[in-house]
């Protein structure tokens, strides 16, 4: 997504409560921010405007949610309604190539990543955020339970993340390649409901590491 | 595929020197079948018509193929323009169920399952050809660098085919959520040519058994 630059994007960010804008600061004792000590933490890389981790976070209060973007002022539009934001939802910006050092060990239960860049030139594969290098990263962080939810339309990307998942010792389950004719519980994305409304069908799966 | 029952079918079966009606009685020396001791077995189960696999065995004369249906009138038809099969193709009707007693342990290189039946209804999901109890009989019948290769236009069953794969320690590779838009080469079978013109796109994946 591309955003025209806001001047006031990086001085709103400082004294936005519902952006922590130094992460590493919390690595390992994140239950400090949501003040409780046993809920799990869900994070999604790639937030979007953030309508599905609002959504999710509305539904499931006894989870502690992070939601983060590369870029500052995705975040700041992402939270711009900041009476929209629910307590357990937190959102952060960064890298997600800095993701161990942002998350202890087995501190995160759940990612989601939902419509992804796919790069599609096979020589930005490195940068998808389902290539080894990333899924290595994820391991670290995902406790033993630890699971990442996958969504995207395009086709190249998921055949490339089955390859990478099954490649380097994950479970893949809930493996749907038309998730909208599936019954299950849902919670589309924005840009989810735009390509679901152009015909797209919406690819799915869950992966979970095998523990060695 | 349904096909009317043939009442010359049993005796043209019996003298038709291109189909083995004694499959069990070469298990472990089919090279004998095909009069050369070191090329390799590939085996197509669920022929059809057979156009895909005569194609192949057209194209590679060092490969020896067998094409397997479970029905004898199935093999019957694929058979009658006997001068159009080639010499390194034999046909066989089992259910492959019985895999395992046709063939001996490491004799198989490749399998080639194309369009098989779906099953789509959840109580029936056993008898689907990638179910784990299946894959499980592969795996013995594969040699080391075995080779399952899977396409179907079935979105369900795409789908249960990875997660049986996955969480039965098989690798993925050149998954394709829409075979007919990539670059490579790919021989159609009957049923792929009908399914392509009425727009549906072909899944395909190649499966290694991971050696433990």
């Amino acid at each position: 997504m591309r955003l025209r630059r806001d001047k006031n994007a990086a001085e709103y960010i400082e004294q936005c409560s519902k952006i922590i804008v130094n992460p590493y600061e919390y690595k390992g004792r994140w239950n400090e921010v949501f003040h409780n000590n046993n809920n799990s933490l869900h994070v999604e890389f790639g937030c979007g405007k953030g309508g599905f981790i609002r959504e999710l976070a509305n539904q499931n209060p006894n989870i502690n949610y992070i939601a983060a973007e590369r870029s500052e002022t995705i975040v700041y539009k992402a939270v711009k309604k900041i009476e929209e934001i629910p307590d357990n939802l937190y959102f952060l910006y960064f890298n997600v190539e800095e993701c161990t050092n942002i998350f202890e060990h087995n501190e995160v239960s759940r990612i989601y990543l939902n419509f992804s860049d796919p790069w599609p030139k096979n020589r930005y594969k490195k940068r998808r955020l389902t290539h080894r290098r990333f899924l290595d990263k994820y391991k670290i962080i995902l406790d033993h339970a630890g699971e990442i939810h996958f969504k995207t339309d395009n086709k190249n990307l998921f055949g490339f993340s089955i390859e990478e998942f099954s490649q380097n010792n994950w479970f893949l389950n809930e493996v749907s390649l038309d998730l909208h004719n599936e019954k299950i519980d849902n919670i589309m994305t924005e840009y989810e409901k735009k390509f679901s409304q152009q015909g797209l069908t919406i690819n799915r799966l869950v992966a979970t590491p095998k523990q060695v």
